[in-house]
């Protein structure tokens, strides 16, 4: 018995190079908004499930111009800065944070403003077809849970992080932990609350460890976070050796990579997501990959504030680590993981063949870090999931129903033959959010383009 | 006397560097589609205008969430690869042009199928906010016309170019000009066809000499399309020192780089606009300077097929060379220049601060070469007007009406003190299409979001 069956044309990743399709198949969705089955035409029972379900007016059958991508799993968003997007991008970094990115987050003391950026921020990723983030919230333990309750009431998968930054010489006065006792006992009870909040949320939402980024924080609260993170067995997130400063800042701290340094703490684990990561070493890599640990490869940001591009192709295929996508609001500027999928394709390649003309070609770039369309579309869905450490992500028995449904109407296919995996191609690179007809997150449907009321 | 008044805030570039906010302004527009005069707030005369025009019923006040913004200017689309657009990026430039690229513009021999793409094509540039395109079509006269026809028809200014394509060894059997005679005789004719149909065009059409770049031409075609050119006073439009290959070709033909080389046959001219140019010497950007031949920098498509980013501060600032910006559908997969002005910010950054880790960060970047939001705005506008030496892509006196109207209704604006220049900035990152209300080109309205019968 499923709770409803879908019949449409679904594209999935099965590894980092291979996208498989699934034409005219049948998604057999259970109460738990997990897929039960998935029913190809040439099976005998295909067209008796269809008229049993559509009897028990249990059954969509999608258009044909409509398919079916995994919902996009973003890895690495700072909620708050929403209200920013796009903007003060012509900033160095030090600049970017002191001038306007703390002080607004600092306002999200303010209930009332939290509210209603945080409850926009959720609808419009829903709209987007991001169907489970991984956000960074503030300091603040209330708006902190507030915004896990905006993705619970929305029926988005969040993953929240109330961000803990108590170095008193590191951060401005006005903005960071009062100490570090409270910065922990804060995060405590955050977590606490977030996984007595999960328990009434069908799709999840998770508490996650937030030491802002190494420098913000103090010996004592990255070693406390680490102990709470193994207490309650939740996930942990940071920025890892993001640019020039930040790398070298650690190395004069500690003495060694960002990674070993957030290892030394217990913050490199299975449930470990690190953004960022341009300028780890092969032994750096090779740690991530013994400890499981992900990295949110942001490429868009990266462009803005990385000084240099985050080798994803040595990541994936040398090392076997588990890299996903994260939009970096407002580092980067578009809350679309579509745009991340285009940037994390051409960034690779400018990677790969080199940006100054002066050098000669064989020295220009470096060979071999040029990733597919169909590798980044994995980075957006089945490599955010193992990187959660959760079933999400791909088109598969067992996997949860967070799915996107892509009007193709508007895009520019002349040929009724046109192949699947060209379509495919034309959906990734040209899809706009109002080409997104529905999303559904854990078999429940979120968005509907057409019906306004669940716009919430 | 003019023909209608619109009150809104505009904001245009006055250089490169600097744009400039007319708040809640008049924009008097002549029988012409010209901006006849601006009038300020402040002015004496604006209460006055407001009521003759309104009693006229010609006088429109934008929402308060509506912003003006000059339409853009795209220097560089294959009009016929509309059709494959967003698709084989992943493969290398030889087999991208040879397995998909030129059998895709074959089919232009077929009228129908032109017909069909082209139609489409403009009518999605309009919606995405562009006034005025300069194509290349392909070496068919009657598919390349009927394109000019389209733009005509739909509002759009156009330039239009019948590419030349007549080096035997150099262009597959299937696809290129039957005879350099034959091409030059066609290219005339087709010059001749535009300049009649520009006559009943009140936007503007026009034809464009259009040898497809040094490699697929003879030597005398290339002189025959400078007598052209010269001949008839037209535009001139090719590719220059695109990539590696391309360049070091032509070195190897001519002894020389492309611009001098293209100057040799007298296409480097006030009018001529050359895409891509990456590869261009500190000698070549002094020839386009003194000359005044633009360059269509094109940011998507380089991150496919550039191999290396093209200098645009160094060209704007060093040289003062006239450059534009370019979709190049479909070696760039977006048709919209909102993508373009983005990637442009985002690859001038790249050469900036470099891509590969493993350089030390003073080697790993071209110093002075990262451009503002303003001045990628500036390319897609005012740049691109200049670079075609007409009096567009600014909102200024005797500059014609190329506007977009844009809602900003959807972006993360939170606080009703917002400064002008960030909403300026959230505009443009975060823009989509459908955030587009309506679009005039030349005084008349040509796309209206809400009015489905102009979409025509
Ligand atoms: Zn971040
Ligand atoms: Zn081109």
């Amino acid at each position: 018995m499923f709770n409803f069956v879908v019949k449409g044309t679904a594209f999935s990743s099965v590894d980092p190079k291979n996208v498989n399709t699934f034409e005219n198949c049948l998604f057999c969705i259970s109460e738990t908004g997990v897929i039960g089955k998935i029913i190809a035409p040439e099976s005998e029972e295909y067209d008796q499930i269809i008229e049993e379900y559509s009897a028990k007016n249990k059954f969509q059958e999608l258009a044909p111009d409509q398919y079916i991508l995994p919902g996009f799993i973003d890895l690495h968003i700072h909620a708050p800065q929403w209200a920013q997007a796009g903007t003060a991008l012509d900033l160095p970094l030090y600049d970017w944070l002191n001038t306007y990115t703390f002080p607004l987050e600092a306002k999200f003391a303010d209930g009332d403003f939290a509210e209603t950026v945080y409850s926009d921020l959720v609808t419009k990723l829903i709209k987007n077809g991001t169907t489970t983030a991984l956000y960074f919230a503030t300091v603040h333990r209330e708006a902190s849970r507030r915004l896990a309750e905006i993705c619970s009431e929305k029926g988005q998968r969040g993953l929240v992080g109330k961000v803990v930054m108590d170095d008193l010489e590191q951060n401005p006065a006005y903005y960071r932990d009062a100490t570090t006792a409270v910065a922990l006992e804060e995060t405590e009870l955050f977590i606490q609350e977030v996984l007595e909040l999960n328990k009434k949320t069908p799709q999840g939402v998770y508490p996650v460890v937030t030491p802002r980024f190494i420098p913000s924080c103090t010996d004592d609260s990255l070693k406390g976070l680490g102990a709470l993170a193994a207490k309650y067995d939740v996930h942990i997130q940071s920025h890892c050796s993001e640019s020039d400063w930040a790398h070298t800042f650690v190395q004069e701290r500690f003495g060694k990579n960002d990674a070993f340094a957030l290892n030394d703490f217990g913050l490199m684990t299975e449930k470990s997501v690190m953004a960022h990561c341009g300028f780890l070493s092969d032994e750096d890599m090779k740690l991530f990959a013994e400890k499981g640990t992900a990295v949110a490869h942001c490429p868009i940001s990266n462009a803005y504030f990385g000084n240099a591009v985050t080798p994803v192709a040595k990541l994936l295929h040398e090392h076997q680590v588990e890299v996903g996508l994260g939009s970096d609001i407002s580092g980067g500027f578009s809350p679309s993981l579509f745009d991340n999928i285009r940037q994390a394709v051409m960034s690779s390649r400018m990677l790969e063949d080199g940006v100054d003309k002066s050098c000669c070609s064989e020295k220009r770039g470096v060979s071999g870090s040029s990733i597919t369309l169909n590798e980044a579309f994995y980075l957006a869905t089945a490599g955010g999931g193992e990187s959660l450490s959760l079933p999400i992500g791909k088109i598969a028995v067992d996997y949860a129903w967070d799915i996107q449904i892509i009007d193709s109407k508007e895009l520019p296919i002349f040929s009724e033959e046109e192949p699947l995996m060209t379509i495919f191609q034309k959906i990734l690179y040209l899809s706009r959010p109002k080409n997104i007809d529905e999303v559904w997150i854990q078999g429940r449907k979120v968005h509907d383009k057409n019906k306004k009321e669940l716009e919430v």
